[in-house]
């Protein structure tokens, strides 16, 4: 960082698994960065402080109070305070914060609130900082973003609100299926094959009652004969997103879609999408992040 | 046991995670039982015979050859030695077994082929002794056969022949979300919601490609407002069985169906399979296996 330039506020990304802050400046450039494991899946509630400054008191001046937004999990029941939902439909952000507890006094932590649905149930907590950055970016969009991970999310927006959103556990079941299932012996941990995909998704969106059958079938395929590994990971794949696109065909057909997450995953969801006659666009998550707490931290300026 | 009555064969039920012995009369009466944990998960080659003899060694004569007829995941590729499968259509057992290599000159020891299916593939270890027990008690028995558990299988009967059959992985998959994912914190270890379950069941048959986001919804739902975790469970049971009985319904429907398994599950599948219209028989698991190891002695006695 520039000795000269001071950190006007910093932007804080705190999942359940990692730790992300950027000190930024007032025009919303980054300064400097700064990460770490410490998740809030493995904290303590008086954990949370400590982690935080171990990354971000270098950037601190004696004396003076500096502007923390964070968002995501950091938010949650189990995390440092819980910061409420806002019920869809609403926009993704709102001046609304909770402020969290910190001993301190140079710093001021706000957290961002979750998005919740009540019919059917539902919440996020992180992709709606996602998504208030990919609509400070692009104003005018009016589609369905996907957001896909550990818990997919298919967010219909419209006039800049969350109108509704469904999730969807492909992520996790991909992760245990793969780790924890009989199907570890026959997966493998990374490789692909594209035609596989592609064959394993058109047949679980056609057919989606018949996946849990399919799974099972890719292990019998490898005990009776020979699968490589990455070819069952590229079915086991294809089956579970699409069986997600089949559950979530009202959300995206016929509509403008954007895709925001981690490069391999969107690509893996761009393409499916394309086959089904789709043309998404792709946002990167951890730029859309940045942007949606940049938003946050402008309209925190605009209604103090 | 009677000191008086001698031990004529030994049945052995031997899964992935316990082994059951059995001392046998040729009359196929039970003279003895005993069991522990030494199942085929956790054994190296060497270690099968010691489990065993730490249960039947009793049973056994000096001078005498005690035939041992085993069944089960003994027989897979990480067991004892690797049973071949048969190929369907074909008799759940025939004569043709595999000698497992064992030191003991008191002892003689084989294990029941497999059952596979080249398409779609699929294969069954077991659950073939499970069908043979239950042909031996119902000889003209012509439909289709359902074995809930760990991996659930759907298997027609023609003739007292395995015509075809499909492998689910729906006992794996509640176990791994239960325990394992995000609604391990949702979902309770016992209890029972009748009527969430067929609700469940019902909305999976009628809308599988929706599953994956009903269950996290179980979780959204415990987030927002209130969910017993018994209704959480009976929830989760009810959304794979139902996706299960979407995808099996070629079976099962207007077919006369037994059912084998544990008597809990057992009763979790009929009372699904009633909500759909059919009238289920009830067929104890661990019965059936040892009537089907005595299937396979008899089998042996008359070839040999």
């Amino acid at each position: 960082m520039n000795a000269m330039t001071k950190t006007d506020w910093i932007a804080v990304d705190w999942g359940t698994t990692r730790l992300r802050a950027f000190a930024m400046t007032q025009a919303g450039d980054v300064l400097a960065r700064g990460q770490s494991d410490k998740g809030m899946g493995g904290l303590s509630t008086a954990e949370f402080e400590p982690a935080l400054m171990a990354i971000i008191a270098p950037w601190l001046s004696a004396g003076d109070i500096t502007q923390v937004v964070a968002c995501g999990m950091v938010g949650a029941r189990q995390g440092w305070i819980e910061a409420p939902y806002h019920a869809a439909p609403c926009t993704p952000i709102d001046c609304d914060m909770t402020t969290a507890p910190s001993n301190d006094p140079r710093i001021k932590v706000s957290i961002v609130s979750g998005v919740s649905q009540l019919g059917p149930p539902d919440v996020m907590r992180g992709e709606e900082t996602q998504i208030a950055g990919f609509l400070a970016l692009n104003p005018d969009f009016d589609g369905v973003i996907c957001l896909p991970g550990t818990h997919t999310k298919w967010v219909r927006i419209s006039a800049g609100e969350i109108v509704s959103f469904v999730t969807f556990m492909t992520g996790e079941l991909f992760a245990l299926l793969s780790e924890k299932s009989v199907l570890r012996h026959t997966v493998g941990a990374d490789g692909w094959d594209e035609d596989a995909f592609q064959e394993a998704l058109s047949d679980a969106i056609s057919k989606p009652q018949h996946v849990s059958a399919r799974l099972f079938s890719l292990r019998a395929t490898s005990l009776l004969g020979d699968m490589p590994a990455p070819t069952a990971r590229a079915k086991l794949s294809g089956a579970l997103i699409g069986i997600e696109l089949a559950g979530s065909r009202a959300y995206w057909l016929g509509q403008d879609i954007a895709v925001i997450g981690a490069a391999g995953l969107s690509n893996i969801y761009a393409e499916a999408l394309k086959a089904q006659g789709a043309t998404p666009i792709l946002g990167a998550a951890q730029d859309m992040t940045l942007a949606g707490l940049c938003a946050a931290y402008d309209n925190m300026k605009v209604t103090s």
